[in-house]
């Protein structure tokens, strides 16, 4: 072996720009004159490179890569005033994305009806999901199916209503407008099942109290 | 304490955007030509909120937020053919940025005077640059006082000519055109200093190797 290494095996997918072209291009019209197409295309390829850096299962990242694209888009239109806010939105932030800030997203998602739009995201995004914490939710008739944890990114924020951090300190930017709330919530990361249950239920009750108080 | 949480006492500093006006101005003249001004604030503001979610210390954030970006755009500007690259482009890459591809960019940075450019980003990077490899790049005179650990992004990959990278496995993009390492080298995480000089050592003969290969 030569000192500076051998060529690495490459994987099976080359060249996330030419796996995504046709989506960018959609998006891009999708999005003509809220968002530049050069902005488009950063958006989508940064995507999918930070899902890739943590993502345990690589196999559907260009799938996963467009939806955080797309919501990471609408967010930029939203806080540009250039696509109009019908609901308020509200953002779950944990460290990992993959307990918290997902079981509280889940039952925002399903107690108001369509009437909140919702985002989670982490400060240190795991490759999937607790399996405990989609056990749990499972038991209540919440699927994690389509969830998967993403990176705290600037877009998220600068469009939400309301911030609910939980357990990721001062992780999340601070802008002016917006309602910070910080809830105590243990993490479900090394809990048992029944420990896992105890804070899916927490959760529950501050996300009725909270969609109570939004009024939506 | 109602359910909902009391709201969060908002650290010192507010307001990312605001914070980094000037200095998004600044790189929006400097890069006029290059990359859209729309661009130029999505790169400073998510380099802001990318740090912020890792970095131990706060402190000087909106300062190397600026840095990042600034390499970031300068990236994206090669990459596209905008700015012409006057020498070869290598980018190391690591887990956390703190110390293998902190140790290989410090030698090659020093080794080259000035004949490569040289990045470095990790696939989850830690908050800070490990104390301990820092204290024996001190002892060969390499210094880490500007060091931070960054996230790997889509930008500086599509500008490398050469990626190296080091026990992060296939969290790195491939793209076309480009000469990709993989160097099995340790990880000094949790090595004593005797074991840090050792991969250090090793690190700087792959780089010398590199070097004379590049032909700069």
């Amino acid at each position: 072996m030569s000192t500076t290494g051998s060529p690495r095996a490459l994987p099976g997918l080359l060249d996330p720009h030419a796996a995504m072209r046709t989506q960018i291009q959609d998006l891009a019209t999708r999005f003509a004159g809220m968002v530049s197409p050069e902005t488009v295309e950063r958006m989508v390829l940064e995507s999918y490179t930070a899902l890739a850096r943590t993502a345990k299962v690589k196999t559907h990242l260009p799938v996963l890569a467009c939806r955080f694209a797309t919501e990471r888009l609408t967010a930029l239109a939203q806080a540009r005033g250039m696509l109009v806010k019908e609901k308020p939105e509200v953002l779950f932030v944990c460290v990992q994305n993959a307990g918290r800030s997902q079981i509280a997203a889940a039952y925002l998602e399903q107690l108001s009806q369509g009437r909140v739009h919702v985002r989670s995201a982490g400060s240190m995004p795991a490759g999937e999901v607790e399996p405990g914490v989609s056990a749990a939710l499972a038991e209540v008739g919440l699927s994690t199916a389509e969830a998967f944890p993403k990176p705290l990114t600037d877009d998220v924020v600068q469009a939400a209503d309301v911030v609910v951090t939980m357990g990721c300190g001062d992780s999340c930017p601070v802008y002016p407008g917006k309602r910070y709330l910080d809830w105590d919530v243990a993490d479900p990361a090394d809990e048992s099942l029944e420990g896992v249950r105890a804070i899916r239920d927490d959760i529950a009750g501050r996300v009725r109290a909270l969609l109570a108080e939004l009024g939506a």
